[in-house]
Parts: structure tokens; C-alpha cells; sequence
């Protein structure tokens, strides 16, 4: 017998997710508890575990055991653990220690520890599902016969005090512990109470040399874990401009937004040792696409309901906004990814520094070129050349080993939260080693294919038929990767790095690099096009905005015939992306040049041209390109104008000296005839003044503002106040200060 | 003069996005056009497109210019292009044709076609922003002197009529092209409209020696290619039971369903002819998570919303529903998420098969410990051992070049579509080179440690001490990675592959592999606790469902001493997971064994201890643990029993001749005295049956039910009818005919 009804399976009826996508799954069945992957989870240990079933007289009276009277995390500022583990400058009244290095504890008992019979341990807990063998639980004893991955030691006792010693494995998880206090008594075990006190946090630690971030240089370290305030380089290869940026890593409330970030993440808390996993997992996580994390990318020039990318004066508002908040920030470019990213890295004790490519290629993942198309009379053709090259691209590095591929290639990675569009679909970059990609060794992870395009690529000058083929006329192949800057270790200098991502151009060294590359699948242009004996040449320029200039040109005839140029001079606005926003100017001179002449020619550009059409970075963008009437070659030359804005002028004055009120004083004038409207300010310095802001309505053409604030310093030293002033018309406009706080 | 208003900021209302964290922000700025993404994403080529500016008199009447009548794609399932490209099982009226291999096209004018005077292209166009550059915008020359990357020649003229052969490169972009023709004039170039029937399909090419995919083995391409059906493997390694798979690639609908994934994944179309990246793309789009791609994972047993992972009887509903509906099809599980992923890439002829590996490590990224936690007696700790090894997992293998690699690591690629728990984050996995993971170069891209460490870890049993400290006391090293089955190529029988992916267990080579990958910091267990003189060992059992049976123990004393053995014996029933539903039988004999002796003990199982408990994969597992009381050494045995489900009898009837009726007969008959409750059959065949399916209110215990179907075989040849049988209480019950179908 069966009741029964028949259907046909019509495949757009089937069942699917009922309304939701994103239907949840339990994960009943598939895993016997649910992974841990949250820091900020809860496990409560319970204060008695039994060891049998309790008689039918119940438990004896516990009294006569070992009791916790107190415990001292010697949590202190100016106390040896925070001294010693370098963690004095966090703001915080946890216990802050590092990986591999003793840590003390002080244990109060009702009576003199005796260890010859008391059985005590010192067990630390992360995380919601503690376990011993995922060093999710550890227990620390005092004494060498009961062993544990964390060695502990008896440094001193004295009456009923116990200082003890503890050294967490170089491999332990990074992140929030608890502690807790167990007394094995002959029924079960007796633990001290959950306290929040007792919580202690565990970094990284670049000074110990089994720690896989360990860095053996004093200043790189002072710099690169240590150091609260920095330098972020933009602008063009030839014309670089700075950018201070406060970090604020050692900021109250930072180093938990930055566990906040890994428990956002969903990363398993047992992955949490390795900074290689933490690293490429932040990368992710920094940009909000796919996975809802800190910053959310806006290059397009409308920062109506958000922060502009340019106004940002360092990372603290934003990680403790998105901390507070739980929703992404709005808006970052590449800087404020890489300032970010630079914070979280050296909050957790990952040396990082934020570098600076200049001429960066984008958006290719292992094919080597950027096309630009002109026409069959040599013209640029905007509307086919799509490809952009970024003017300067920032990323971070940071330095660890990498024990999961061959020797060789641990020391500095790139890593990269700026969101992509690749093809490996998540946004997110590395760590890549920079070795690797010095050394064209790509194939290993994380993508170096990508990293090594952005400073290896060759721009390919198209000639485009009318029947739609191409022929390649030109191939510019030191035109990209020009210079990778850093701020160098210890001053306010530049350093340039360029050596470290690749051989001089041209080298012997520099070819073999890129025949390897090629092995590993990277898609080079091959055709060596016919080089022009015409040159073209275009001085460099340093002009302020709001200045009418004149851009020249030199025209070198390398031959010894009458060489005819026919050119066209375009100057655009562009984004710092190379996108160009819209073009001003544009002429069509034709340049007539004797046997081995040269012929200098100059474009007049004013101010009235351009200004109306500015995009927040200022940037102009000059593109010459040419047919040499007599053999058919085409000659090119681009350069980028910086438009120099005006600077803010940021001033202290008082006594300098920590806790007493002293103030800032910023100023501003408007240069131009026409007002400013919606301005912002941004101030902040670390150790010295949270970020601040204050807003203008106007400020009419010509007028001056002055802001003034007064602030007490909380940390002696040497430190930077930073400022910028935003409004929709005007960007990127920055002042600093420095000043040494007394003790 | 200025009007201003100053406010302190507070980091907790700093501007971060409005409402909604998923902002969305225009590509102004960031890239010059949007990148194309979507292979749907329709541009209409310009039907004239002039070379200059029209005079006074406007254009001159065109014509006395060459003009297009007539277009024929050649694209009939007998016609020499599907034949010849091995497209013809494809049920579409479209061209569809394989890279590297020339095609024809047959295109009709107004008059003959003279190759000196005309000029004429074949353009190819896929995508919202074709580019010559990115190979989306390909025109073909009938001539030589004209070179584009696709190759073109005149195979025949014939009155106005020519017929062009056309050859896409090996690494031309898969996916789905508009064809136009365009006639030069001296004026502008003229198109034809665009017409939906001109459309072709390009797809990788195993034929070709080019081409990434090249599979040099007509029997391997044949059934890892063109077969529709398949087994895939799943019980235990000394109980392996199958499970029919309709794959159904060539199924109508499908290949565009399997685009339709790409775009949904806004994979940019310019990396779409790359094998490894359109592979990892895929690999994370079949789950929903992160990406809202194809499938909802569920393990709970709780599928009430959907259709459960055992019921499905092939990959066609699912791929037509989530292309109809585009929300993710409920439910899946791992040869569910193996099965539809070798249908998308069988489809767009990448080789691949769904390999089971027996015994398989899971949520480890590099740690090759799977752990298990006894207490101080020896018995198993359920509540601390979390870790869990599946009975069986599927995943999928694909067959490619890997010139990202170094050489040598080309072939067999592991990818996994399952969503794991790990570290890296996104729910993907691979494509890992099968061969790198046999010798242990696991540095290569992607989740090489992964896949390694599903068959290669070790169960390490501790014994935990009661103040929290653990002990090593057994590494069983040859548990995990037992055996990797999948079909053999153009037969029914299995394959065991297992020597594909390691060494054997014990020899030189695989140490030698152990040691390189901890070289690649694959975390092992170093320990050697002493290994027990008393052996234990667990009979094989076949045991159908609802069965009482014998579980037999067989104790081996090794010494030459009396020894006594304390031993726990649980028996649980588990998901295919590993993880424990419900213990429905513990026991804890002690068994004394001679020197030199064996001693057998039995233990009664009976049907009605499990019945209740169990769930849908019915699978029993038996973990003894024990101590020798003389030596403290421990000694454990695992077997996992799983119970053999009634079958469901599927049988056909008729002429079976294509285009004629014929019937298909299913029965069942309910062996238990309870009834079974909502009961669905479904059933299907590649070729002669879409999926169909069936629901029973009611099967009362003992009784039978028969479904009988007509059909008529869209196809000839040999075929596969599969049906299932599934309902809440009775889950994994199938059956399947074979019939060869005549033309």
C-alpha cells in the first residue's frame, strides 16, 4: 500500500535556498564542535573539576589545600615586563608581553608555597574550545618534571609569595589569553576565579631570534614596530611629495580593534601563531569587499557621505571606528590601505613599513604589458586605450620567514589591502617575498605574478588599422617600477629600495630575471619594434596650483637626414590612478629638425586651462606622441605635473612636558580669488592629541583661518602633530609639527 | 572672514557607510572603463563605422561594395564542425567549437568575391568592452598579408558563396562570441546586424597539443571528456559501495549555465582562457559562501528546506536551477560539490574525474596531526577529542599544463570545491599539483599543504593527565590516505590511484617526502611512544541494514609474558564525517591473553541498539581502546561498518531506439515493519530522461511501490538510468539500469 503523487522534475522549481542565499548551516555533523575563531569568544574553566564521583558524604573541607590569596600580572607601564617585552608604549592596563621571552608573574598564597608538595599550575586559556593540542590551552608549571610547551620556572619566594616565570613558545598564538590559577588537590583541581585583570596579551616578538619575525637590527626595529608616526611618499619619480601619517599603533584601544579585525575574519584562533596566515588574512580583511572588513576603496572624486581618502590624518580613527562601529569605513585609496595595514602589522609586532611604488602597472595578473592605442596617425585614441598605470602605488611590507617555501626567500613581503581586480577574485595580496620577485622566482605563493607586473611591465604602443589589426610601434620597457620608495629607519629621509625589487634596467642580471619570469607563464611582449632616431624630451616641472607655466619640449635628431615630426600634445587631468578625468589642452604642432638638430618647442598651459577641472590629487598629465614623417616611427613621451598645493601651517607653543597644557595652532589661507566651501580639518599626534576635527562652512578667496587647541601631551618624546584640510574643491593639503615632550 | 564650528572627534561617530557596509562605488577614478566581467554583458559593434568626416553630399550609395547575403555557422550536429570538434553530444543549436582547431563558416555576397580587390573580416567579439589587446575583439582575414592571432584562409569559393576556415589559438578565451563580417569600403567599414544564430562557442581543447588542457590518451579523453555518467565511491576502504552520477554535461542548458557561473562570479573574461585560473575561480564558486556561487553545504541531517545531498541523482537540476533562479540550490554535500564540478569542467573540456580518498584528514592546513584524546585509563575522552577524520572525501581531479610552475608539476590537479575550515579563508581549494604532493613540494600554489595533509597525517592518541598535560602514547601513520579510488576510463571498474598521490607506507621515498614537506613547515608528530607487544584487530564485517550482528575483537600477545588487556569498547553512530551522532553500545571487559597467545571476544550488536539512532549515511564505527595493564602501553583499533541499504530496482522496457517510447520501471519494497514517511524517488539518464520525480506520502512497512515512466532517448548508445530513493528515516538508497540506446 502507498498514497502517492507523481511530478516532473522541472529544474526551475527544484528546491533552492528558500529566500536568504545565505542560508546557515549548523555545523552539526560536519565537525564535532564548531571551530574556534574568535579571540573575543568565551570559555569559562570550571573553579572545580572533580576527579572521581563524590561520596555520599560529599567533599571534604577544602581548607587544609594551597589557596590563592592574589595574583600580580605586574602589569605596570614601568614595571621589567612591559619594559623588557618592549610594550610599555601600548595604552593599556593589561599585561602586554611578547613571544619567546620570560615573563614574570607574582602568586600570593594563605601559606609558603612548598615544592616539594604543592601541585600548582598556571594555565593560560584562549579562545571558546581550549585545547591542549591546538596550544589553545596551556597549562604552565613551576617545575621541570611536568612539562608543557610554555616553560615556567620559580624565579623567588618569600613568605607566602611566589614570583613566577613564564616563557610562552616562539610559535604561540597571538592574541588575548586568560589565566587562571589551578591548586591540584587530591579530589580535583581548585582554579582562582575568572578576573579580567588577569587577562595578558601575546605579540609577536621581533627580538627574539626564534620568533619568525625576529629582526636582527636595532634601528629597522626601532623604526618598524616601534615607531608611532611616518612617512607615506606620493606625487611623481621626479617630483616626490610626502605625506606624514600617524600610525598610532601603541593608541588606547587599537591593539583590540586590531583582534576585532581577526575575529571579524572568522580566522581559526589556532592559525593565529603564524604571521604568515595573520598577514595574508589581514590583507583581506582591511578592504570591506567580500567580507565586510575595515575600509571601504573610493577613487571616484565623491566622498559626500564618508571621509576623503586625502583627509585622513593616520589610522586610529579609523580602526577604532570600525571596532566600535562594526560596519566598513568610508573612503580609502591606496595610502590610507597601506598606513592602515601598516598599524595593524605593528600593533601585533609584525616590522612593517609602508613603501611607495612610483609608475605602478595595475590590474595585470602575470601578463606583462599595458597597451596604449594610437591611431594610424600616431594619435592617442582615448576611447580604446583602457589600461591605466597608476602614477605611484603604496603598499606594505613586512618582514618574517617564510619556513613554508625553499631558503632564500623570507626578509621582506609585500603585503597589499588594496582592493585588485584579478583574477583570483579575492581582494586581497601576499605576502609575496620580495626576493622572490626580485629574482623572478614567481611560482611561489602569495601572488608574486601580480606584485612583480606592478614593477615590471612594459608599456606597448599600438598602432590600430582601420580594419581593426594592430601593429606594435613602440615597446617602453623602463617606463614602470621607476623607484620604490621607504622611509628610511631612524630620520625623515627617503630611502630608495628599487634594488630590492629588481636588477638595474638593462642589466645582464635584469634579462635573466625576466626569462625566468617568462618560464613561470608571465606574458611578455615580444616584438622589438624599429626605434626611432628622432628623441623626444620633457623637462621637468615643479609648478604650484593655481600657476599658468609653460611645458617644454626638446626634439633630438639622432640622424643625419631632415627628420619631419608631426605631434600631438595632449595635457589631461588625471586621477592618480592614470585615469584621466578630462583633457585641456591639446595641439598639433609639426617640428621640422636639421641633421642632427635639436628643436625645442614650448606649450603655454594656464592656470584658467585646468583649474576648473582638477581632481583631488592635482596631478596633470602630459602625453606627446608622433610620426616621424620620413620613416613612419613613432616617438612618445608622457610626464606627470605634481600642482604643488598650498601648505597648512601647524604650530605649537608651551611648556612641552607631559600632562601639562600646551597648543596648537593651525592656519590656513585661501590662495585664490574663489571661497572654500565644506572645509575640514583633521589634527592628531600620537602620544600627544587623539584625532580632532573642526569644519569651515567657508572660506572666502583670499581670507585666513586659525584653529587653535589646547592639549597635554601623555608620553615623553620626540613626536609629530599631523593636520590636513579637505573640502570638495580643494584635497590634499597637509601641515606638520614636531615637538619633544619632556618627562 | 570665515563661519565655522569645531567639534572634537569621537571616534564612535566618525563617518563610516551610511547603512548598508556593502557601499557601492562607481569604478570613476579607479579604471578608465569597468573591467569586463560578464560574458552576457552584450556590445553591439557599430554597423558602419566611418574613416572620416562625411562630405556635403553625404555618403555615395554603397552599392556597388561587396555585400553580405547570407551567413551559415555550419552548425548541425552532423556537420563537420561539431563532428570534428567532438561537440556534437552537446544539446545546442549554437556552433560550438574547440580552441586550436580550425572551423568553417560559410558566408554568401552579392556577387563573387575577389581576394585582390575585396577585403573583408570575420570578427569576433565577447564581452561589454571588446579590446584587441585583451583578445575580446578578434578579426580573421580571409588572406594572409593581413595577421591577426586567429588564423584565417579561403578553403572555397563557389559562384558568390565562400567557405572560411578559421583557427582560435590554443589560448583564445572560453566562452561565448558574437560573430560579425565586415566589408572594408573606401568610406568606413560595414558589419552585418548582429544575429543570435551567428553565435559560437569556443571550449577548451584535449585534442589539441596547444592547448593547456592537451590529454594525450584517447581512452583517459574519453571518459574524462565525453562520458556523462559516472561512479563515485564512498564507505569504507574494505567495504567500498557506489554511487551512480549522471553528470550530464551536454544536457541543454548546461554549458550556458556553466558561464553563467563565471559571470556570477564576475571572473574577468581576459582570464577566462586560462585553465588553472578558470579551475580556482570555480573551485570557490560551487558553495555559496563568500561568493553566493552554486551550492548550500549542509552535514545536519536536517534538509527539510531542500533536496538531501543523498538524494540527487546528477548534476543537470542543480546547474539549471541556479542558472534559472540564481540563488544557491540546497543541499550538498562532498561528491555532491565533487560531482557538479566535474560537470562544469567536463564541460568546458577540461578532463576531470571525482577521486574518493578513503580515510580522510580535514581542517588541517599543514599540521599533519589529527588527534584523539584518551583518559588516564585509556578510554576515549569524546568531549576533548574534536578533531574529526572523514570516512571518505571527494574531490575532483583536472587535467592540465601548470607553466606557473616549474617543470614536472603539469597533469593531475587536485581541485576541491567542499568548503573547509582553514585558514586561508575562502571556501576553495587548488588546482595542487598531484604530482607535487606526491613528492612533497608543497611550496607551489594552491593549497598544496592542504591536500597533503588529507593524506598524509598522522592520528596521534594522547593520554591526558588529570592536571590538563597531555602524553603521547600512539601514532598510528598509516590511518589517513588509505586508498584514492576513482572510475577507470571506458570501464565500470574501479581505479586505485592511491600510488599517484604517495609513496608506500614505510618505504625510502616516503620518508624522504615526509622530511621535504616538514621542510615546507608541515607540522609532524615527532614522538615515538613505545609501541604495545599486544596487537588488536578488528574483523571485516558486511552488514545490511536492520541486521543483528557480531562484532569480532582478536587480541595478539607479541611477548613471551602474560599480559592483561582493560578495554573499552564503543560503538557510535557517526556522520560520513567522522563526527559522533549517539554511542549506542559501551563496554569494558577485561581480557587476559598467555604469552605468545591470541584471544578472540565477540560483542553482540543488535538492530534495535542503532535502528533509532541513526543517520543518513548509516555508518557504524567501533573505536576500542585499552590499556595493557603489565606495560601501560595503549592499544586501540577503529573500523567503521557501514550498513548496506535495500536497493532500489530500476529496470526499462520498450524498443530502445531513439525517438521511441519506451518505459522505465522503478520498485521498492519497504524490508522494515515501520513505515517510511515522505518518500521521494527521482531518477534521470544523460541523453534519455531529464530528472523526474516522485513523491509517496506513505510506505507501510513491508509493502511495495512501483513507478513507471515513459521516455523516449534523445540519443544513441549506451546509457544509464539512475534513480534514488530518499526520506528522512531512510537516506542513500539507489539503483540504476543500463541500456544501449540504437540510432
Amino acid at each position: 500500500m502507498s498514497d502517492q503523487s507523481a511530478t516532473t522534475t522541472d529544474p526551475s522549481t527544484a528546491p533552492s535556498a528558500p529566500t536568504n542565499p545565505d542560508v546557515k548551516v549548523s555545523n552539526r555533523g560536519r565537525t564535532s564542535a564548531p571551530i574556534a575563531n574568535a579571540n573575543s569568544a568565551e570559555y569559562d574553566v570550571p573553579e572545580f573539576e572533580l576527579f572521581g564521583a563524590v561520596g555520599p558524604r560529599g567533599l571534604p573541607p577544602m581548607t587544609e589545600f594551597l589557596d590563592v590569596w592574589d595574583v600580580d600580572m605586574m602589569r605596570k607601564q614601568d614595571e621589567t615586563n612591559k619594559v623588557l617585552h618592549h610594550t610599555a608604549m601600548y595604552h593599556s592596563e593589561y599585561l602586554i608581553v611578547r613571544r619567546a621571552q620570560e615573563f614574570q608573574i607574582k602568586i600570593t598564597f594563605n601559606r609558603p608555597y612548598d615544592a616539594n608538595k604543592d601541585k600548582i599550575a598556571v594555565e593560560f586559556v584562549i579562545g571558546a574550545s581550549p585545547q591542549y593540542s591546538k596550544n589553545t590551552y596551556i597549562p604552565v608549571f613551576p617545575n621541570e618534571e611536568r612539562r608543557s610547551p610554555w616553560q615556567g620556572r620559580i624565579i623567588k619566594t618569600s613568605d607566602n609569595m611566589l614570583i613566577m616565570g613564564i616563557i610562552p613558545t616562539a610559535t604561540s598564538i597571538v592574541g588575548k589569553y586568560h589565566m587562571y590559577v589551578a591548586v591540584v588537590t587530591p579530589f580535583g583541581i581548585r582554579r582562582t576565579k575568572r578576573d579580567k585583570s588577569r587577562e595578558v596579551y601575546v605579540l609577536f616578538n621581533p627580538w627574539a631570534a626564534a620568533d619568525a619575525v625576529f629582526l636582527d637590527d636595532d634601528t629597522e626595529r626601532e623604526e618598524c614596530v616601534m615607531t608611532e608616526t611616518g612617512i607615506i611618499y606620493h606625487g611623481s619619480h621626479d617630483d616626490v611629495a610626502e605625506r606624514h601619517w600617524n600610525y598610532g599603533q601603541f593608541n588606547y584601544g587599537v591593539l583590540d580593534a586590531c583582534l576585532y579585525i581577526l575575529d571579524r575574519s572568522e580566522m581559526p584562533i589556532a592559525n593565529r601563531g603564524d604571521p604568515i596566515k595573520v598577514a595574508r588574512k589581514a590583507s583581506a580583511m582591511l578592504d570591506n569587499r567580500d567580507d565586510g572588513g575595515v575600509l571601504v576603496g573610493n577613487w571616484s572624486g565623491n566622498y559626500t557621505y564618508g571621509v576623503a581618502p586625502t583627509a585622513w590624518t593616520g589610522s586610529t580613527e579609523i580602526l577604532l571606528t570600525y571596532a566600535n562601529r562594526k560596519i566598513p569605513v568610508c573612503y580609502a585609496q591606496c595610502w590610507v590601505y597601506a598606513g592602515v595595514f601598516n598599524s595593524f602589522l605593528r600593533c601585533l609586532g609584525i616590522p612593517s613599513r609602508v613603501v611607495t611604488n612610483f609608475v605602478s602597472a595595475h590590474d595585470n595578473d602575470g601578463n606583462l604589458k599595458t597597451d596604449v592605442i594610437l591611431d594610424e596617425n600616431g594619435r592617442m585614441d582615448r576611447s580604446r586605450t583602457r589600461d591605466s598605470i597608476w602614477n605611484y602605488h603604496c603598499w606594505t611590507e613586512s618582514y618574517m620567514s617564510r619556513p613554508d617555501l625553499p631558503a632564500g626567500f623570507g626578509g621582506w613581503q609585500v603585503v597589499d589591502a588594496t582592493p585588485q581586480e584579478t583574477s583570483d577574485g579575492m581582494y586581497r595580496c601576499g605576502p609575496a617575498s620580495v626576493h622572490a620577485i626580485k629574482h623572478g622566482y614567481i611560482c611561489y605563493p602569495f601572488d608574486a605574478p601580480f606584485v612583480f607586473a606592478e614593477v615590471n611591465s612594459d608599456m606597448v604602443f599600438y598602432s590600430r588599422r582601420r580594419d581593426g589589426t594592430m601593429e606594435t610601434v613602440k615597446v617602453n620597457r623602463s617606463h614602470v617600477g621607476r623607484m620604490v620608495l621607504t622611509k628610511a629607519a631612524g630620520t625623515q629621509d627617503r630611502r630608495d629600495i628599487t634594488e630590492q625589487y629588481k636588477f638595474p634596467e638593462g642589466s645582464a642580471e635584469e634579462r635573466t630575471v625576466m626569462e625566468k619570469a617568462e618560464l613561470y607563464s608571465c606574458k611578455r611582449e615580444t616584438s622589438n619594434p624599429p626605434i626611432a632616431d628622432v628623441d623626444l624630451l620633457l623637462s621637468n616641472l615643479e609648478v604650484s596650483l593655481g600657476d599658468d607655466f609653460q611645458l617644454s619640449l626638446e626634439f633630438v635628431n639622432r640622424s643625419n637626414y631632415r627628420r619631419t615630426v608631426e605631434a600631438y600634445i595632449s595635457g589631461s587631468v588625471i586621477y592618480y590612478t592614470g585615469v584621466t578625468s578630462s583633457e585641456f589642452l591639446f595641439t598639433t604642432p609639426t617640428i621640422k629638425i636639421g641633421p642632427g638638430q635639436n628643436v625645442k618647442e614650448s606649450v603655454s598651459v594656464e592656470a584658467k586651462q585646468y583649474m576648473k577641472l582638477l581632481v583631488e590629487q592635482s596631478n596633470l598629465h602630459f602625453i606627446v606622441t608622433g610620426k616621424v614623417i620620413e620613416t613612419g616611427h613613432i616617438v612618445t613621451a608622457m610626464k606627470v605635473v605634481r600642482l604643488h598645493n598650498p601648505v597648512l601651517r601647524v604650530k605649537v607653543s608651551g611648556p612641552a612636558v607631559v600632562n601639562e597644557e600646551m597648543m596648537a595652532v593651525v592656519e590656513f589661507t585661501n590662495p585664490f580669488t574663489t571661497s572654500l566651501e565644506d572645509v575640514n580639518i583633521r589634527m592628531e599626534g600620537s602620544g600627544i592629541m587623539m584625532p580632532m576635527s573642526k569644519h569651515y562652512k567657508l572660506i572666502t578667496g583670499g581670507s585666513s583661518i586659525t584653529w587653535s587647541e589646547f592639549f597635554s601631551p601623555q608620553r615623553a618624546g620626540t613626536s609629530r602633530l599631523i593636520a590636513t584640510l579637505d573640502c570638495p574643491t580643494l584635497r590634499q593639503v597637509h601641515g606638520e609639527a614636531t615637538l619633544t615632550v619632556e618627562a
